[in-house]
């Protein structure tokens, strides 16, 4: 199916499911929804954090159209679900975000991993986390993100282990999709990061490493949803993990020669 | 001189000259700078327009310092010549802003076509204007940019004549520099583009298009500008063109591989 049938369904409530997988070759996206007033800061924030919050797309004050991604989409009611967070506290899970949209809403389209992973599996590298299918697993770093008005905290890393032969070819790759987070920020010993225990992520699920593997981590785009729950705004709406938008943008647009 | 003491020299009132070809192999900018009431639209026209208006920092709102290319600088003394718009008319021309700076200005600094032609430069693609001590031509286009808010127009295009023979190097060594508008946007016929006279640009300084030679048209800075002043705000401030605003980047951090 095509990424527009895709949403169609989603619209009207007949599909459900998480949305790895699904539309391969186009591009999914997470999603950030603020009213204007913290819109700003957050816009800034991203500018000054690329690499985990590389923007796709941002909405006009109030127009749930992402124009550039999808311009027959609708954010409010084309995700299958989404999370509410209202002071910073996760208040409801919802499959359709219609009744809580202001006028003054401001939606951010982050790329998203899926595409480099795609990359890489088309490229030889697999990815135990996918063919498990489990989550990958997140930490929350050491490092600091830049901080841009209320948004600030610390750099959240994704982790995927993978052989040492192919590692160089890793980062070659994925430093072609900028966009969609890029190249790794650090290959090797977790405790550079700060991470004391490699096996038990800060969200997603746990993965061994293997003694021919090393764990490989890129900035993550759930550091944006972190540092804006960190600055508790009275409203914030997301995509619920794994159910993200489904652009008409493929995959090749973002890829750089 | 290395870029801080040449801003050193500015901000004491002892160079006065424009920019072009000092501190080699550092990064220029424009400075766009605007009340926090405007910003968030000019932001979102730059996201919208990435090839006219690449984004290298943009500071906090109230806060002179551009904290990523040049944390000591301060964009209020640091530039040898601003312009003052009120309205969508320059009102007047200043070597210090101090005095225009409110607690709500948002400085935007967006990548300059110094980097790319350096890099032209460096790789055997001469450019006449440079050489001739010539300005750029400049041209308005047919081609509307993506609006954003009350910023919308024209994509204004900067304009040199390549020999044919280096049209693919000189498309090859820009498109690795995506921050400072990257690739050309048209080779050859100026019709195509709404350009009726190539010898009659709208800004900058004709030039000749000799019989080996094509007119390269890349996506240009002052197309900022113009939709900012269309966008008749009530207080804008910019730097005078050719004096740019010299970061301490080096030129090949916008290189991509």
């Amino acid at each position: 199916m095509e990424p527009r049938e895709i949403r169609h369904l989603i619209r009207k409530g007949k599909f459900k499911k998480n949305t790895t997988g699904l539309a391969p070759g186009y591009v999914q996206a997470n999603l950030v929804v603020l009213p204007k007033r913290e819109a700003f800061d957050f816009f800034l924030f991203t500018q000054r954090n690329p690499k985990s919050c590389p923007v796709l797309d941002v909405t006009d004050t109030g127009n749930p159209i992402p124009a550039f991604l999808a311009p027959d989409a609708d954010i409010r009611t084309d995700l299958c679900l989404y999370r509410i967070y209202q002071k910073g506290k996760l208040t409801s899970e919802v499959e359709d975000i219609t009744s809580y949209w202001q006028d003054d809403m401001v939606a951010f389209l982050l790329g998203c991993s899926f595409t480099f992973e795609a990359a890489l599996e088309r490229n030889g590298i697999a990815l135990r986390h996918t063919r498990a299918g489990k989550n990958v697993a997140m930490f929350i770093t050491n490092r600091p993100c830049k901080a841009a008005g209320i948004f600030h905290g610390p750099l959240v890393v994704s982790m995927r282990p993978l052989p040492r032969k192919k590692l160089v070819e890793a980062v070659r790759i994925t430093s072609r999709y900028p966009a969609v987070h890029g190249s790794p920020i650090h290959i090797g010993k977790p405790s550079d990061l700060g991470i004391n225990d490699i096996f038990k992520p800060d969200f997603g699920d746990p993965i061994d490493i293997l003694s021919h593997e090393e764990p490989v981590f890129w900035a993550c785009g759930v550091t944006s949803q972190a540092v804006a729950l960190q600055a508790k705004i009275p409203l914030m709406i997301t995509h619920a993990p794994g159910y993200m938008f489904i652009s008409d943008i493929k995959d090749s647009y973002y890829f750089i020669h």
